[in-house]
């Protein structure tokens, strides 16, 4: 009812244009001759030229849908009316509803009800002529999706300056009833969208909500999520403005590798990304070749490619023999390309260079960046030639099937309508251009989907379930497969340890079993070179800290050896999380973490490994043998697995985990049990 | 001459659009009411409906300033006759030049002749009406300086689309006589200038240049720097466009600081900016307020300005209960602020609210985010009050000093345009407008100047002359000032050191003098706790790497040291360099490093190592006493002096340098010499 209704009413509809009933009824109106629109309004009369019902009781029928814009506290009323008449689709403007809660139980006392809002911006569909909403749209591909409304508009304003329509514009607002997931979900079949952008603040039931990005991106949708929560200052005003806690930006980027999506900074970026996947091909990875009119724009393109984490790789020599033939002497051939003056020469020069770059294989998208697109404006009498190379540019781009993208010095000109309609993006600035060809590359990588929950293998679910200390979290993790120092608990009470550490080889590790932070509490004695020493550490210990549980290890003493971090918590909205990172003081200082959903597969553990910055250092750094990255990989699968296995677990932290070329040891474990709350 | 001409001639000029000499032609001729114009083409006859000279020698006077467009083959045989001649100025933009050496040598013949270009795009001055350039200008207050002709055109475009104009347009081209510090130094009194942009891909002489920096900021111009060079294939292209090798972005950045210019990475970012400097008081730190309509506008832009550096710190107490009483219940008002539509109730709470955190001496720039600028376009009966709300924006930002910055769905509406002329700089993308407000903070810095450049104190210019080993390097340094721990050198031959380190105190460290990666090649053994152990390893290093000379050095036995790295070096342009970073394995893999021109002084070397990721370790990290910053500053300040002075010396590199709670000592140290060319 919220997609193609049969007919609408609009209850507070106004003449007054600055009022909200006012637009409300001004876009319904513009659907008049596909459904019946009736406007309701308190003093009756005409509002826009037309009869005004003076309530919902006197409509000659139910509608299909009712928009709302009235004052909070006849909301109450109006939707309670609404619902003892049956309508099915109730849609609330209104912000400040005092009673949300009575309001909601008033919409679920309706059998078929359904509420979109309160506190919402409204609704547009172009196909189906729906127009209930503030402003005007543009018709076209993209979808928008969110939860602020003005934030949603401020996309579809991006969008209209990008010369990209809206195929779909709902404003989600409270959720009191409808969610953002159900919204979505009808999107799937929705013909006329090809990009959805989404706006979430707060993430709900994240396992729902994947489940509908899936879908999306089976059915051929690109999915482009704006979150915010990166900053303090944003977690602050999300608190206050939805009353939620936020996802870390880590988590939501974790989730959209897990369905396909990809996550942008601000509506300018997804719109210029948009912009892209909707006029071209899909971006195959990171691979660009860069051709500009000069020296300056081509070295200016490059840093800026570089910055974003595109690959400026130098050209094979065949390709820069193939051009040097063609190019005059002072141009560059290696990538970027400088043309030197030969596009304004000859301008065919455009369509052959990069023709030349997108047949060679060697780029998953060619950038031209300068003058092109201003010929026409300038030089009346050159426009048929760069209309031509413009709609040649978009040919060479479908026929070797690799996006072309301009980024032109001209603005609106007619070449660069032309660019658009062939199949060609283009932008104003050269950073808007590369960022939309990274952001998209990134919707090509496979998705890193969670793998199915299982309890890990041969794990003791009895084991660890006694204590809180390191002994236990050890017990448990072992049981899991994780590979620990051969160990012994010293319980309460013992006063001699060398007894029980026969089995062991020195040197030793004394640690106090109960601490969370071992080092900052001297609850930790490393290298005892001899039981004796062992004895006396204890004895220190004891006397120091109180008769507890200690744990005796034996010391790792292999070298070479890289300390990373292992661990899993959760995450309110999407559940288990797996994390590794870098160890050491300046980790902390200056993380160096990959964030997955839990639980994970190998090949996700290994690309986790991959993304860090201390990455060379496993592949054997100044030929230094490569450490067991496998070992490694199954350490962060199986605490992956565990976390999700196990709810009564919050938390499991390894760190450090030391690999070495064979084998990754963790010799410090915590694990932190669920609160009864949420356990 | 290139300012205001009294007499212009245009060798080449043509009725022909495509071709620059109908260009050049075109606009001399804007000029004509205030000088005269000399058309020349060799085939005589009209252009532009105006009389053309067959040749130079045929105009009726010497012209002051002669343009030429004319084919490379052509372009020495004219200048030699203008130069015959007389003329003062000579303009060449044509490309290709076969022989520039020997138009270098035409030009210098002739005793009073200056040359700009080849290879350039002409020169504009709306002051003066002069445009010899392709293309059209807006007049303004901007300054465009390039060496790129097309990006100090893309730059000029940039500008128009921000609504501001160009004073003066210089492209540069091959500079092969006039350079681009020479148009610079033009620019300090040129009164229309306010705001400079200079784009080069190499900086020449950067004495001089920092000279001609010095001299726009202390007459009140603010510079913007574009340069290229961060990523190889920039350096690739930059090399192939102007055949020099560029200075790394990180010099230009110290070059920058020091005169208190600052770097941008693109025209668009150079716009923006530009703008906010041109329209707007000067923002004095990186501390700002976010005001926005809804709550997602203002958490992305909180994100957004966090990503970029700059503060969003909450409120105080004071100014939150101020606007908790002026604003809805629903309204954020911690920083940033959620107006919740309290804008769109009452058009005066933007101004009223933006009052209160300009006011409130908490913020260096207000950013306003979201709907204001759309409402008169949208109810045309509010536009009166939108355009009163602009303007007391504007006198928000005078009265309190504080600019304000709007960012606007909206585009070019009336209120857009009222908001600029009010001094309220506009844009349609937040990142644009927050990117603006930080790259513009920066310019508040304090130049970090270089120090004056002396010999350190005490140093011994005759000390490490003799040999190129870590014992000459140390004996150097440590004669300028630089602590090590106590040595003793063992020369070739010497075959038991016993005897000769009694004076020092174990352990002891033996370093192989001669080998600059002591490490790999083993080359160094720590830790040796007798003579005997020293003399087993030196037995065993010479069997191993032959008879050369030794250093056995005390080891430093402090506990809670950071290791540092300390360097200087010489950029091909800037000259002396110094640099500080975080030392160990994973600095190499992420450098974490800060710059500065060299010789620097105490303050500057402590403001690098504030900027180091790694600067909370030397604060004192978990309750570790702070380290020795003042002895490691001055270890960066002597490094620095004693590179800038002694130009037989290309690089000085002390890794590590071990910084405790007292003291800084360097434990490793190299000295590379100049080769015989440069030193």
């Amino acid at each position: 009812m919220f997609r193609d209704p049969r007919s609408v009413a609009v209850v507070g509809a106004s003449d007054r244009p600055e009022k909200w009933g006012h637009w409300l009824a001004r876009g319904a109106l513009t659907g008049r001759h596909r459904r019946r629109v009736h406007l309701v309004n308190a003093r009756g009369g005409e509002v826009l030229s037309r009869p005004c019902h003076r309530d919902l009781d006197a409509l000659p029928e139910v509608p299909e849908l009712v928009a709302f814009a009235v004052p909070a506290a006849a909301l109450a009323d109006g939707v309670a009316r609404a619902t003892g008449l049956g309508v099915p689709g109730l849609l609330a403007i209104t912000a400040g509803v005092p009673d949300e809660a009575g309001l909601a139980a008033t919409v679920a006392a309706g059998p078929s009800t359904r509420l979109l809002g309160p506190n919402c911006l409204g609704v547009y569909d172009a196909a189906a002529e729906l127009c209930l909403a503030w402003g005007s749209f543009t018709p076209g591909g993209l979808a928008v999706v969110s939860q602020s409304g003005q934030l949603g508009l401020e996309i579809a304003g991006a969008a209209a300056s990008a010369r990209i329509g809206v195929s779909r514009f709902v404003s989600v607002g409270s959720q009191l009833d409808v969610t953002a997931a159900e919204v979505l979900d009808d999107l799937a079949d929705h013909a006329a969208t090809r990009v959805v952008a989404l706006y979430l603040e707060s993430f709900g039931d994240g396992e729902r909500l994947l489940g509908t990005l899936d879908r999306l991106r089976r059915a051929g949708k690109h999915v482009l999520v704006l979150t915010v929560g990166a900053s303090g200052a944003a977690r602050r005003t999300a608190l206050s403005h939805t009353g939620s806690m936020t996802s870390g930006v880590d988590v939501v980027d974790a989730a959209c590798r897990a369905v396909g999506a990809v996550r942008v900074d601000t509506p300018a970026q997804l719109a210029d990304t948009a912009q892209l996947l909707m006029r071209s091909r899909p971006v195959r990875g990171p691979r660009v070749a860069i051709v500009a009119d000069s020296g300056g724009q081509a070295a200016v393109a490059a840093d800026t490619a570089a910055r974003l984490g595109l690959d400026v790789t130098p050209f094979p020599p065949a390709l820069r023999h193939h051009l040097a033939r063609r190019l005059p002497s002072q141009s560059a051939v290696t990538n970027p390309v400088d043309l030197a003056g030969a596009g304004e020469q000859d301008l065919t020069t455009y369509a052959s260079t990069v023709t030349a770059a997108a047949a060679a294989g060697v780029a998953d998208a060619v950038v031209l960046s300068g003058y092109f697109g201003s010929y026409g404006r300038d030089i009346p009498a050159q426009q048929p030639a760069e209309s031509a190379a413009a709609r040649e540019l978009g040919a060479v781009a479908a026929e070797h099937r690799v996006p072309v993208v301009v980024h032109s010095m001209a603005e609106d000109t007619d070449t660069i309508g032309e660019l658009r309609d062939a199949g060609v993006p283009t932008y104003r600035d050269v950073e808007g251009a590369l960022r939309a060809v990274a952001t998209a590359g990134r919707l090509a990588e496979a998705p890193l989907r969670r793998a199915p929950r299982t309890e890990p293998a041969g794990v003791d679910v009895t084991a660890g379930a006694g204590g809180r200390g390191y002994g236990a979290a050890r017990e448990l993790l072992r049981a899991a497969g994780v590979a620990f120092p051969r160990a012994v608990v010293l319980a309460p009470g013992v006063t001699d340890p060398r007894p029980l550490v026969a089995g062991l080889t020195a040197p030793f590790v004394l640690k106090a079993d109960w601490l969370e932070h071992k080092t900052e509490q001297q609850g930790v004695v490393l290298g005892l070179r001899t039981a004796d020493e062992l004895a006396a550490a204890h004895a220190d210990m004891v006397e120091r800290l109180g008769q507890h549980r200690f744990v005796v290890e034996e010391m790792d003493p292999r070298p070479g050896v890289v300390e990373l971090l292992v661990a899993a918590r959760r995450d309110p909205s999407f559940g288990p999380v797996v994390v590794v990172g870098a160890g050491g003081v300046r980790a902390e200082l200056d993380p160096d973490l990959a964030l997955e959903l839990a639980p994970c597969t190998a090949a996700t553990a290994r690309a986790m490994l991959r993304r860090l910055r201390v990455a060379p250092l496993l592949d054997g750094w100044r030929g230094a043998p490569p450490l067991d990255v496998t070992a490694l990989a199954e350490v962060i699968v199986t605490v992956s697995r565990l976390l999700a296995a196990r709810p009564e677990l919050a938390e499991i932290e390894l760190n450090p985990v030391r690999v070495a070329a064979t084998g990754a040891l963790a010799v410090d474990a915590l694990i932190v049990p669920s609160s009864p709350r949420t356990g």
